[in-house]
């Protein structure tokens, strides 16, 4: 499993704070915590908090700076992402982009250049899909746009667009439906990935929730997810769903292996 | 989902004393409390403690006094199967055939006369499959029997023969598949069912081990299973997951409402 770290995100106070008094202990904090829980890569993202490029390659350079762990650029304006990839020590994972043609053409040379990896969003420019199909179609232009710029597919990641439970239930099946369709675009598939914690928005059993539709993506291809890694019973349930899946071999330690 | 309590099964040292001493009392606990929880069936299977259909037959007697929950007969042998469907107050569900013509031509008739459902095992006489598609081709033989006889897909559950993760890992994905399969012979579907605790067999996280896999089983489109009811956690994992399938409607207090 590919865990993307979620917590060095302004939409948390220490972080939004760290980033407006140009403070580094809180990213410090959280770059090393979440490498040590099993981060594969560390997401980055500034929100609302500046819109300034300094501010974001600060950020940047300041989780560099303490663990190896790599960079998942998270900022959805072309551009910021453009400075910051290259100031990336590692290949960076780029999140996002959307299945429109001037993006992905604008963004994906850059992406291919650098050797970096990008999340794409199965939706287009009339918004977030409805339907598995819609979201399969997109994620077509995707996968067909990746391969144009010589993309690997593991340098793809496709994010099925994952909707709150509580608000839009009927969408969850169609996600997982959707998953399981985009691992039959190539043998090795691309990677599926998805912003976890938007499943359970505005729930009361939020670590349940995103436990249970993180293994039932799992089951439907999902190898990557942006989360909250510090969650022991997520990743404990991840790393379980991974052996059903016969990802990796089973051990009776293979929960202590992981947070050993 | 339908939840069928393992509990009163003679591989429990405490329901196989009480069938050798005719001691009604822990067969009444585990059915009140099964039913409490939650169960949708009782298993009833007396395993080495009696061959003799009377103390089978005393055993599905003693549930039936005490609660109103459904028996689900689990003994392999055809003839004391047929000595416990009639005694059964509603209608059983009957554990378990295999897909053999033989067996099926027996049992079916019989199944279809009480309106009882029945667990076909995706089996054949030569034993457990290997593969996602064997397991299919012997499914596929039981659905097309029970259509035979005149059973109602809602009175077939099929069981795709769960593995021990430990020493059959590679067969954990080969089981998932096979259950997805399942679900494209008919609309609405069979039922689709496995014993959990196959699963976990032999490991040191069999809680954990079994709710990650019932949780991606239910991704593939089971809606039934043995399992031990009394586990909590087990039991949320799956409310949850029959949320993510939209089945059923999402409320804030989904799981105090099942546990209520």
């Amino acid at each position: 499993m590919i865990f993307i770290g979620e917590r060095i995100n302004a939409g948390f106070k220490d972080i939004k704070e760290a980033i407006v008094n140009k403070d580094p202990d809180p990213i410090r904090e959280w770059a090393q915590k979440q490498t040590k829980a099993g981060a594969t890569y560390l997401d980055v993202n500034m929100g609302t908090a500046s819109a300034n490029p300094d501010d974001f390659c600060w950020m940047i350079d300041t989780v560099q700076n303490e663990v190896d762990t790599p960079i998942c650029i998270d900022n959805n304006k072309i551009e910021m992402q453009k400075i910051a990839i290259p100031t990336c020590k590692k290949p960076p994972l780029v999140n996002s982009v959307a299945a429109i043609d001037e993006r992905m053409d604008s963004l994906f040379p850059v992406v291919a250049d650098n050797n970096a990896s990008i999340i794409g969003l199965a939706m287009d420019a009339k918004g977030s899909p409805k339907s598995s199909d819609k979201r399969v179609e997109n994620a077509g232009m995707l996968f067909a746009k990746s391969m144009e710029y010589g993309l690997d597919p593991d340098q793809l990641f496709i994010d099925p667009i994952v909707m709150p439970l509580k608000h839009m239930q009927e969408q969850a099946p169609e996600i997982l439906k959707a998953a399981g369709q985009f691992t039959l675009f190539s043998d090795p598939p691309p990677h599926i990935v998805c912003g976890l914690s938007n499943i359970s928005n505005g729930t009361k059993q939020k670590s349940l929730i995103d436990r249970t539709f993180i293994t039932m993506l799992i089951a439907n291809g999902a190898d990557a997810a942006i989360l909250d890694v510090m969650d022991t019973e997520l990743v404990n349930a991840i790393l379980t769903a991974e052996l059903c899946m016969n990802r990796g071999i089973y051990a009776d330690s293979y929960v202590e292996a992981f947070h050993g």
